[in-house]
């Protein structure tokens, strides 16, 4: 058996953000009961004692720092972690850079596709994780066949999207298609979660993953389509950049309706979304879907 | 007039640090009071409401949340900072990480030598400060060459080492002598500060702007050239990667003994220093030779 944590449950950049006086960031921090402030996404698998990342956020350190179970113990020698691997879904910026920030000359098995570890490997700052030998391993993770991720716990990564981040568009994904974004399915006798942070449409793949889940762990980034546009003029729409809005005919919750089986949690929700605010109308329709709005720390 | 913040005075990594139950990570999990957590190094110069951050650490999106004066404000419009600049010592992962969380399509003026720029330019992942037109705008800071670097506030940079990171050794410094590492003067009517926090060796220019300053930060990584050994064998000396030690004969305390004019402040603790450690007699050694420890939030 294993759990899934969640230990930031915000889109890239966090919330508040750094730089946005919205209405949602600015009532966050007057009133972060109201409007809880988030940290940048980031989810471990636990089981006996061990763990396993699922991508490396900028908030890491933070993160670690507020989780016991995740910090080195004096019994086990100076230098230790209980941090066995990380599993990376894609390689944005605010999934990967917190490898960058794990790079104390520790020993990281690392579990990627092959184009995500082709892009971050060109990457000159990547070189501070090869100054000792073994310090980074890498393992190909190939979409559809399933690993051990710990003992008694398998990790199937879905293909999930061909578009890779802004950074790296240099690179083309075509020759290696279905690895630029996965998903991960996370199963042990008894349990599974598949977890989905960026979905940018529904495959009858996908559909049918979540539906043979205990809990499914989706892409609560955006509330409307358009929302990024409102509050800056001249960004993407939430379709163009990788995903499904919750709302509207054709948006998330329409399209999972029927699924009734799993426990429905969104995460990855960005400062611009109206359900960050607990007393708003859009939070209440996702509730009365039938859907969690997932905290910081929250285990499925 | 301006203010020197110090919002974050440990070195990288932090303290504690992800991976460290060195005696000291463990006595600041347990016992915060006496051994008390720090973020990464992080500085902020304040003048009339405005400011220019000194590098940019990995810790500022927290560093940020917790400083009102350097958030964003609703009458002010739905995105904007009080941040008017960043200004870049090194091209060190550890003080250029934070550039990569301020990427919100924000424009964003940055000051750097023109090595630092070139390095910084060459990685993959500035293009997310690209997207938008005049998102980066860069400022050559040459050493010597004082800027004002906000209204009566001048800067000038100090050359300090042409050691560039290991992630960009293929550069090569020859060609831009005294651009890797710089140290900083900033300066206004009646108020000096100097800012050091990577000091290999105390030429006799940095000596006299520090004998011209009312507060100079300074140094303060290592207390002992083997201590990052003793920790992990097969690591570097202190000297060997750009620090003289705090004590010893040749060593920083005994190096600026007779400066007796400024406040002199360590800063950039690294988390194997054993003055970190309030009881510790290292501590005691250097608060009688005049020095103040930093703290977190600490102004000069």
């Amino acid at each position: 058996m294993f759990t899934l944590q969640l230990l930031g449950t915000a889109a890239g950049g966090g919330f508040p953000q750094w730089n946005c006086a919205c209405a949602l960031c600015d009532l966050s921090r007057r009133d972060p009961v109201r409007c809880t402030p988030r940290l940048q996404l980031q989810a471990v698998v636990r089981s006996q004692g061990r763990n396993v990342l699922l991508n490396a956020g900028p908030d890491l350190r933070v993160q670690i720092e507020a989780t016991p179970t995740l910090q080195p113990r004096p019994e086990n020698g100076r230098r230790n972690t209980p941090i066995d691997a990380i599993v990376l879904t894609s390689a944005d910026l605010d999934q990967v850079l917190g490898l960058l920030l794990m790079r104390e000359f520790q020993p990281l098995r690392v579990y990627a596709t092959p184009l995500v570890r082709r892009v971050l490997e060109a990457n000159s700052f990547f070189r501070m994780l090869e100054r000792v030998p073994q310090q980074l391993t890498w393992v190909a993770m190939l979409p559809g066949e399933p690993f051990e991720l710990l003992p008694g716990v398998t990790c199937t990564a879905i293909p999930m999207s061909d578009d890779l981040p802004y950074y790296a568009k240099s690179f083309g994904a075509s020759a290696e298609p279905g690895q630029a974004v996965v998903g991960l399915i996370l199963a042990s006798e008894g349990k599974k979660v598949v977890y989905t942070p960026a979905v940018g449409q529904i495959s009858e793949a996908l559909y049918q993953g979540y539906a043979a889940a205990d809990a499914i762990a989706v892409d609560g980034t955006f509330w409307s389509d358009d929302e990024l546009q409102r509050a800056q003029p001249g960004t993407p729409l939430a379709r163009e950049i990788g995903h499904v809005p919750m709302s509207g005919e054709d948006g998330m919750m329409a399209q999972l309706a029927k699924l009734r089986g799993p426990r429905k949690v969104f995460v990855h929700l960005n400062n611009t979304n109206p359900i960050l605010d607990r007393q708003s109308d859009e939070r209440k329709a996702v509730l009365a879907g039938g859907w969690e709005i997932a905290e910081d720390g929250w285990e499925l």
